[in-house]
């Protein structure tokens, strides 16, 4: 089956198009997981280093997270710059938690935005959805389902996550215009032609995406649309009809959910809605103990995003 | 000491400008180093993991090509992804590497490309070049003297970088024109105001490594241009005069170490000349003994640098 299609099947049977962002800042843990520097096999010694007691301390509340907010929603999306910062122990925390993910039958999107040439994207490519063969065997890769990357190299620095995505039943994400003030940079100058450069990016990955349509007319190379300036929605669909879009910026960053309708144009499982500190800090404005408070914004963002997806 | 003036006295003490990139395939690594599946603390037992031993005889692998060739070297830059691809191994063996390489005298430039949004971009920098704070302690990053980053998201995906650089007395090098031909697809589209989309690029970069520059006259925000189009770097040197040119493309991309004048303007450490296959797999074509010929080729390369930058 097309991975468009195991997402889309995937999403009508949770009834949710919500990606639960993971962004563990390690000072901003959940209070009862702060200091629950516990890895599966038992507690931690008092004597092991910062860095592997932060990292059971991040696995702890990436899990308790997911077991909180993970019922509102179709996925999770571990954003790897956080894991990253906890060097190898933060590496092992990250596959725990994507096992996590996948055994409460949720997809994971490692948010990682890789763009490289072509033998280094492959590695990538291979460091998180394919393996990576070894004169001592085989060495499995993350195993996510969906990857962020980065455009800025060309087709060919792109390639290599699509035809390991396509080759492992995965899909990609490609960042086409993000949701941050600096998008204005580069991502909205004007081209000679009277396009912006972030439209060029989405004729790319609408053209890279051709052969991955599913039955269900979405395509395995999906587009990061900001959920910040919702007049781009429409325009950004036009070019990609087939592509399923990851929509940052709703929560935190000021996107609502109320404008996203044209991502989910091409049917439910169009747009994937993504939070994260809104839901995980959710305890923070409106109280309560934080993992109620995290399921009950997940579910709030869940029914709004279903409703007016209805097609 | 402001970053550039560090690297600057380094290059005129080891007469070198060459960067010797580690781009170690698991598949394809030195003989005498591939089955040499032991870690500093002695031989492995045989029934670890492959991807153990497959980090064992990368950390192997990269350190001999480091003492082999790192003589006629400034610097070494490991490709983060062919690390990333053995997970939590991986990471263990790159944090060897960077000792190893610092050990000798050598600075560290990590190949790795990040770009993401304000709190992202600040975590990557902490895992790369600065320090991340826990309820445990302190985390220490890898420590590497410059990164790699990418600017399709803007100034604000950039700055963080910048900034922890600057407080850890390292560098930042941004992608401007790459040596891959999918450069063509974004970075090299015409502007509404007729420049390419690259050449704004430098603009930012210059404007970035402005409150950077040393005594020299060089900044700690450099920019990588690829060397297989040589007609770029005198226009990227006009647009940048501070920055400091990562050179990627010479061997086996196709680029020429004579084409690389306009690099070495601002001064001998104005460019650095990368090559990573080209000195690894010298004795594939030539023949001889691994270390032999990359010493050879790193030697080659370095004379015919060191003649072209004199001003």
């Amino acid at each position: 089956m097309v991975f468009a299609d195991r997402l889309t099947a995937l999403v009508h049977r949770r009834e949710s198009q919500i990606v639960l962002g993971l962004d563990p800042d390690p000072m901003r843990l959940w209070p009862a997981t702060a200091d629950r520097a516990s890895v599966p096999s038992g507690d931690l010694p008092k004597d092991v280093s910062p860095a592997v007691r932060a990292a059971a301390a991040v696995r702890a509340h990436c899990t308790a997270l997911i077991d909180a907010a993970g019922p509102a929603c179709v996925a999770v999306k571990p954003q790897l710059a956080r894991f990253e910062a906890l060097g190898a122990s933060g590496w092992a925390a990250l596959e725990d938690v994507v096992a996590h993910a996948h055994g409460v039958g949720l997809l994971v999107i490692a948010d990682g935005k890789r763009g490289d040439i072509d033998v280094s994207a492959g590695a990538y490519a291979q460091a998180l959805m394919g393996v990576s063969d070894t004169p001592f065997g085989t060495v499995d890769g993350l195993g996510v389902d969906m990857i962020t990357v980065n455009p800025l190299m060309g087709s060919d620095a792109i390639e290599p996550f699509v035809s390991t995505a396509r080759a492992s039943g995965a899909g990609v994400l490609v960042l086409v215009r993000t949701s941050n003030p600096g998008a204005a940079d580069v991502e909205d100058l004007e081209l000679a032609g009277g396009e912006r450069v972030w439209e060029r990016i989405a004729m790319l990955v609408d053209a890279l995406g051709d052969e991955g349509v599913g039955e269900g007319g979405l395509s395995d190379v999906g587009a990061v649309v900001g959920a910040t300036v919702p007049e781009h929605l429409s325009r950004a669909r036009k070019l990609m009809p087939h592509a399923i879009f990851l929509l940052p910026g709703v929560g935190a960053q000021g996107g609502r959910v109320e404008d996203l309708a044209p991502a989910f144009a091409p049917g439910r499982a169009g747009g994937l809605v993504t939070a994260s500190r809104s839901i995980a800090n959710a305890y923070l404005l409106g109280g309560g103990e934080p993992g109620d408070a995290a399921r009950a914004e997940a579910e709030r963002l869940r029914e709004l995003a279903w409703a007016i997806s209805t097609v």
